[in-house]
């Protein structure tokens, strides 16, 4: 298996993680957590720290969710929803259903982000550190990612033992002007393959 | 002439701009300016804020620069040097001749780098905005870029009367999985073209 961009192999976004202590130390400087469904049509999950246990479960394809400034803590949406934004999370772990438009990662650190079933399109922006898990209903999803390091794809039952396998995007890019256009391609990492 | 990811139309980076007062009046908050060679070896350019006619003269093709946390400054490299790093800057004006190495610009924004005659690589990391101008003898130049946006080169007499023709870089990056591989292609902006 490939282990380039991976600096855990803890492996699949659970939500039975062990207990962290250490997040709730520092309550002093962060703002108040929200957990709540807004106007019948947002779910906002904001300033969790430590929580691992999150879960929306009676949501609908209308609704969207918006996850923001949480750290090491782990939410899970059972149904499914219209999209899903995680903005400014660390150590974030999201596991979904279904998605009917998009599921946003935009300015994170270190998430861990699970599709069970399927999402058209995933866009990653100004983020270090996304291991992205795809069933097998996911493949078809676009990536889209602009201004990202550390971003790893982990594909269901491909790898050997039916174990997930591991592909780390390019996260560099080479432009070379050739007959007065720039061509662009990936720089491939030979040592990873 | 394209005017994608283009915030002014100035264009080439020049040494005669207008002097700003604006930079000089918080000096309060920012470190002590440098601008000396250490062992014979390194420029050093620090901290220089609003100064439009910084020049280092007497180099040679084993010495460095190192452009460090400058502001609203314009530099101007007048000889060959082995590499040069632009590092922290905003609103920066870098005009070099020759390079031997490579050029970096990392941590930067909005920034003007004008290449008036061969550098084999021009790395571009966690940058937002740069105008990257190049003559005609630095067309072979290999540009890598990461974590970047806003990135757009400019290249020497290529345009209708001999003017700059513009190439934004592609900042988005597409994968799709394919085959039991993903597949990679920039995300073209039709409006633009």
């Amino acid at each position: 298996m490939k282990s380039k961009n991976r600096s855990d192999t803890a492996g699949v976004v659970s939500a039975s993680e062990k207990e962290t202590v250490s997040g709730r130390s520092s309550i002093s400087k962060r703002s108040t957590p929200k957990f709540e469904l807004q106007m019948g049509r947002k779910w906002a999950v904001e300033n969790q720290v430590g929580e691992k246990n999150l879960v929306i479960d009676d949501c609908d394809a209308k609704q969207s969710v918006y996850v923001y400034g949480c750290k090491n803590s782990v939410l899970q949406v059972k149904g499914k929803v219209n999209n899903i934004t995680i903005d400014k999370c660390t150590k974030m772990g999201i596991l979904f259903k279904d998605i009917v438009a998009a599921c946003e990662i935009v300015n994170c650190n270190s998430v861990e982000v699970q599709c069970e079933g399927s999402a058209p399109t995933i866009l990653i922006d100004n983020t270090s550190g996304c291991q992205l898990y795809l069933g097998k209903d996911s493949l078809e999803t676009s990536i889209t990612i602009a201004k990202s390091s550390e971003v790893n794809v982990l594909v269901s039952g491909a790898g050997p033992d039916g174990d997930w396998a591991e592909h780390p995007l390019p996260q560099q890019f080479v432009h070379t002007f050739r007959d007065g256009q720039f061509t662009t391609s990936p720089v491939s990492h030979s040592g990873g393959l």
